[in-house]
């Protein structure tokens, strides 16, 4: 039986749900292509961390060249976070003709033409549904079910900490700092929230989006991106009066002249399907010329959705490159 | 420049929205697949009709022979509705090596084994993404971009036209033969309305849905269903009053022996992502072991959303054989 060999980099928390997202459906995965598949070496650091999975000491390596250079593997996932060496590892593992699977999207929106062109060049395969809205399989879709229309625009609830945010100061009109506090107590929200309540990860998803829908790369820095720290009880209060939620989204459009784009609070009417979008949930809503309005909604983040998604990615290629 | 040549099964109103999707995204189509993409034989007897497209009368055939047995066309596109003559002539054209793209999901549900076994013995590819959820992208994203996870359940508002119906009784507090008449008026409701009314349409679609994420294929008259004729304006206050509404749901879920299912109205809870999903739209609720909870959104039927369905498989088979 043929089998696809895997290099791991990283295994952090969502390291750890995608490991178990294969080691959970292996059965049924390998029945789906055919062959069996394998993580066999993995990227990390902390060898001695207890984590609920099998995996052995010898899988663990230190040299990112042990994996890129290992004519064996076929298929290299990134789980590493941030911009860099992330950005690097990948471009390396493409330029050898290997196969990458990413979450990670400030990486990918920072790099987004380097790594198109190791792509190329390396006649390797890039995929990242996970890096926008977790488990929902959105791109992947606007990449391929959806690409007969011509979008028009894309909304998108693309930040789990901030939906949670708003969405219990909404539900209990309370302020920002004393509901920041508790999702930071219950993990919704980071210790330093940066990245998230100030819009920098939303905008870096917009970038992926936008590249995707209208093949026009923006990088993240260049998004006018607005968080939710000055967001008050008192505006919320004044939005539902108006029949409207205070979301952040994550919007482009196309107007006469280019597109437009922005990663900003809005306020949403309570009849539009984004509205009901609740807790950390995240969703997605696009419109096409031909198909209309649709909306993914589910899980944007943690490690079993994400491990959902990267393994899913990493199928598609196994299917591709045996065809 | 390459060229894939369709033969085009049906020209009514959703043969038509298919003609138009590719009509007004052509060039990004074509851009897209570096390839010419016409639909060049019609089978279709009614010739004289006024459409809203360019087409010429030297396209119209009347033969299905003429379609699958060209050596020419590459894919077959099946938009006769009901369950033959459609089947027999997927089956011809697959068994004739000729990739087929359908929005049928009668004829799909009945024919599901006869329909696989001719792609495997043409050594075509079969795909039918329109045929639940007309332009919601789920079933690729079910066997592609999911398939990493075991699925728990599934539950559909597959059926606009009862949807409609429901949500309207739900708002207005009108009864169902009031409610009937408007939907018929408007369009949203067939002068026959049974498949609809009836769960019959809705049970096809389950079919489809099971065979795909349970791999169990039932045929839809083996599916226990019970329409809505029977809901009444008394049931809905009711529900009302205990936080729910009556949705029309196709719900198929892994017990411990097995796949339990059945096409029936439920109460649904108003907070549960369901319970929003108003109007003509549908929306698959689905709950898988890695990923959890996701619902895909949007326009369930239509000439433009089926269009663009359609066409995203065929450009999906053009990206597929010409790797």
């Amino acid at each position: 039986m043929k089998e696809f060999k895997i290099g791991l980099l990283g295994l952090g928390n969502i390291g750890v749900g995608t490991y178990k997202t294969l080691e959970m459906n292996k059965d049924a995965i390998e029945a789906e292509l055919g062959a069996s598949v394998n993580i066999v070496k993995i990227l990390e650091k902390d060898t001695e961390r207890e984590r609920d999975i099998k995996v052995t000491k010898d899988q663990f390596v230190s040299d990112i060249e042990d994996i890129t250079g290992d004519p064996d593997i076929d298929i290299v996932i990134e789980l590493l976070g941030g911009i860099e060496p992330a950005s690097t590892f990948m471009e390396k593992a493409l330029l050898a003709g290997k196969h990458v699977v990413t979450a990670n999207k400030a990486a990918l929106a920072a790099s987004w033409q380097r790594l198109h062109e190791a792509e190329k060049k390396g006649g390797a395969i890039l995929r990242y549904e996970a890096s926008v809205g977790g488990g929902i399989p959105v791109l992947t879709a606007l990449a391929g079910s959806l690409r007969a229309n011509r979008f028009e625009e894309v909304m998108g609830i693309v930040n789990g900490t901030t939906n949670y945010i708003l969405y219990n100061m909404t539900a209990k009109g309370l302020d920002y700092d004393t509901v920041l506090k508790d999702a930071q107590a219950r993990g919704f929200a980071e210790a330093d929230p940066t990245a998230d309540v100030e819009g920098i990860d939303a905008a870096n998803k917009l970038s992926i989006l936008m590249a995707l829908m209208f093949d026009k790369y923006v990088p993240p820095t260049e998004i006018p991106t607005e968080g939710i720290k000055s967001i008050t009880a008192e505006d919320i209060e004044a939005a539902d009066k108006e029949g409207c939620v205070i979301k952040l989204i994550a919007r482009a459009a196309r107007t006469d002249d280019g597109v437009e784009y922005a990663v900003k609070p809005m306020r949403i009417e309570k009849s539009h399907p984004l509205a009901g979008v609740d807790g950390e949930f995240n969703a997605v809503f696009v419109r096409g010329n031909a198909v209309g309005e649709l909306m993914f909604y589910g899980p944007g983040a943690g490690p079993l959705p994400t491990g959902s998604a990267v393994m899913g990615d990493v199928m598609e290629i196994c299917k591709w490159i045996s065809k």
